[in-house]
Order: structure tokens, then C-alpha cells, then sequence
């Protein structure tokens, strides 16, 4: 079973996850194909969920009315956000695009119902956010679907739920978890924006591997993995 | 921008999307080489997280003394969770293989350290779950990596998350999010276990999609969309 991706399939799918980007700037205008949209929506109700309970909602968005009503939300968490730092940092963070609601064609808020197919859950009985994380899983494979189809998505979460809510009329149980904004665009960008503005640096893969313990940078019985991990992994990609 | 993805190269990201399973038995003994498996930490160290922040941390496990007390959180967690159904459902619960903690030669914990890059991180100013999130997208992208690879994977969610963070000496910040079990298979089933087991069902697309508002079923600007979501989608993976 080791070899069923052939070697041009495993690129595709390396493609799909380096090349994914968090989409601000570059969206056109023009539509997002039916087509498209369904493949994506499909990869996303095709992620794992805890208990087989799916506990995903996709509320499809392109009415102008939403879009500046959470437009606004936008801003004025922005503006909040950025009173919590001094400048220079402030200003630096003020100059970041952060967000390309208007611009992007459609937008998509994905939500978590936790009653479905509840209350009993297989798997969610001792952790219930394992709920919660499904839908996560789900909102990237719709991410990396999106880029695959040549779609830029932007994840905006400088926003108040209780807007969203209240905007979408979500029910009370019902949790918002993204509100995302797809387009296609003029271009991708090779490194995350925040990255690229030298905001902070993408850490080292050794940097978030621990063997056996937290912290544990060393274990005599890891010694192979942790000298592969050290060294450059560009050729591994 | 539309197309430099090739269709070879999308059929290779969407067959990984569809054939990911949730694993639990199968699992063999074959060691997982060092190169796949930084290969598949390396996706998942690129996945999407909020304001650029990397809060995630993959603690590396082969020790049977580990596994075998998390193996006992489950079987109690387990027993507590059979005992909130009744018969038959009860005894169809007992009845499945829910994990293969000690079958797998690798299990991974997957945590999220809210102070990395802290306190102030873009993006997680009004929605502080939004850090979560991305663990939990970088989670997906080593799961769905894991399976082009080859590996077999399965996430552990009946378990104590206090037993694990004593036995893994986390500290009282940081929230253990995933606990995973990996290794090579004998095969892959074609449908998730709950599925063919007639736990529950698998989902119509069409009704996890909603149109500008909560339960709207129709809209006279998605007319395109609902007829294509309504009609047999295989066409289109």
C-alpha cells in the first residue's frame, strides 16, 4: 500500500499544500465558475469528522448588503485591535491588507452545528471541541481545493460573531468558525504576507518537534529523524 | 491564473481529499522511514495560521510506556461513554475498533501554545479561538500528507486530555488538540468505518449548503449553483 500515489500525484497534492496562500490583495473580478465552487464545496464535505457527524454548515455569500455589513465589523475591530499595540508596530499593522471582502466575489461563512446527529457523538464524549475541529479540517480541505482550482481564499477574522450572527441569522447553538473570501486573482504569492514584510519569520521544523515530551529536543531512540529534520528540507518537498 | 495546476496534478490533490480515512485498524508493523515522516511534518508545518503565528507543536511518540497509559484513558473514557447509550445502539458502539494506539509504531500529539509570538498576534484580537483553528488546519494538512504517503492515521478523541498532558509534561498553557495514531496498512477502506457500518449516513451536499442566510434553501441568485449541487456530483471529482 506504500506506493498507490504515483510520483506525479504526490506533486500535485505538494503543490496544492505550498503553494496555498492566505489571499488579501490580487482578487479580479471575474466569477467563480459553478463548476468550481461545487468541486470545492465537495472536497470540503469529504473531511474527516469526529463520530461521522459532518457538524458543518456552508452559508454561500454574495449579497452586497452582508458583505459591507461585515465590511464594517471589520473596521471596527481593526481599529480596536490596533489600540492594543504601540507603534512602530502600530502603524506596521495599521499598513497590512488584511482583508478583500468587497473585492472577492463570494464569500463563505462555515459554521459548527453541534446537534447534528447528536447529542450522542462517537468521539466527542470526553472532547467535546473535537466538534469544532472537524469543521476545521473541513475548511482547509476547501482551502487547498481552492487553490488547486486556481482560487485565492482569504480568511478574515478580524470580525465580531455576534455581527455575523446576527447578519446570517445563525441560531444561538450554532457556532460561526470562518468567514472566508474566495476569487480568483492576478496572482499568488510565493511566501505568506507576513512573512514576506518581515513581520515574523517562518520558524524552523525543528523548532515544533519534540520527541517523547514537550521540550524534549533529543531522544537516543529519534536520533535519525532529529538529523533530517535539522537539515535542509527544500529536497524533501 | 486559472490553470497551473495541471489535471494530472489535481487529480493527484483530490484523490488524496477522497481517499483519506480515518484509520483504525489495518495498521502493520512497518516502521515509517524518516523521510516520510518529516515529509509529512513538513506539510503540516505549512499549514495556514493566524496572524502568521505557528502556534502549533508535534510531540513525537514511540514509547510503550506513553502509549499504554494512553491506551487506559481511552478504555475508560470509552466505558464512560457506552454507558450514555442505550441497547442497541449500546452494543453497535462496544462493537467498533475506535483506535490503534498500540498497533501503530508512531502515535503524534498535536498542541496549540497560545504565548507563541504573543501576546498580540493579527488576527486574534476579537476571535482568540481563531489560534485553535489553525492547529487544527495544520492537523489536516499532515493527515491528508500522511495519506499520499501512504500512512495510515487515525485521531484518538475518547481519551482524558489531563492524563495526556501529565504523561507528555505539557504545560498548564497548552492545549493538546489531536492525538494520532500513524502507520503503514494493509489497506484502505474505500468509505469511512461509521458509513458502511450504517452508523450514520453520509450527507447530501446539498444540505450542508445554505444560500446569504441561515437555512435558506434557495436563492434566486444561485439558481446555477443549487441545480449542480442537487445532481450527482461524482462526475466532478
Amino acid at each position: 500500500m506504500n506506493d498507490d500515489f504515483t510520483d506525479i500525484e504526490k506533486q500535485g497534492f505538494y503543490k496544492a499544500i505550498y503553494s496555498r496562500r492566505d489571499v488579501r490583495a490580487h482578487f479580479t473580478s471575474e466569477p467563480i465558475s459553478e463548476n468550481i465552487l461545487t468541486k470545492i464545496l465537495h472536497a470540503a464535505h469529504h473531511a474527516p469528522s469526529v463520530g461521522f457527524s459532518q457538524p458543518w454548515n456552508f452559508v454561500l455569500i454574495k449579497d452586497n448588503n452582508t458583505k459591507k455589513t461585515i465590511k464594517e465589523s471589520f473596521q471596527i475591530e481593526h481599529k480596536r485591535a490596533s489600540e492594543l499595540v504601540q507603534d512602530p508596530k502600530r502603524s506596521e499593522y495599521l499598513s497590512f491588507k488584511l482583508e478583500g471582502i468587497m473585492e472577492s466575489p463570494i464569500n463563505i461563512c462555515v459554521t459548527y452545528d453541534p446537534t447534528k446527529f447528536g447529542p450522542f457523538v462517537i468521539g466527542r464524549t470526553s472532547i467535546p471541541e473535537a466538534g469544532i475541529y472537524s469543521v476545521c479540517c473541513a475548511i482547509q480541505n476547501l482551502w487547498l481545493a481552492a487553490r488547486t482550482e486556481g482560487i485565492g481564499l482569504g480568511w478574515v477574522s478580524i470580525l465580531s460573531n455576534d455581527v455575523l450572527k446576527k447578519q446570517l441569522e445563525l441560531p444561538e447553538y450554532v457556532v460561526p468558525v470562518a468567514y472566508l473570501c474566495l476569487g480568483h486573482v492576478s496572482n499568488f504569492e510565493t511566501t505568506p504576507d507576513l512573512e514576506r514584510a518581515g513581520w515574523l519569520p517562518r520558524l524552523d521544523l525543528k523548532d515544533v518537534v519534540y520527541y517523547e515530551k514537550w521540550e524534549q529536543k533529543e531522544d537516543s531512540s529519534w536520533k535519525k529523524i532529529e538529523q533530517l529534520i535539522k537539515t535542509n528540507l527544500d529536497t524533501l518537498k
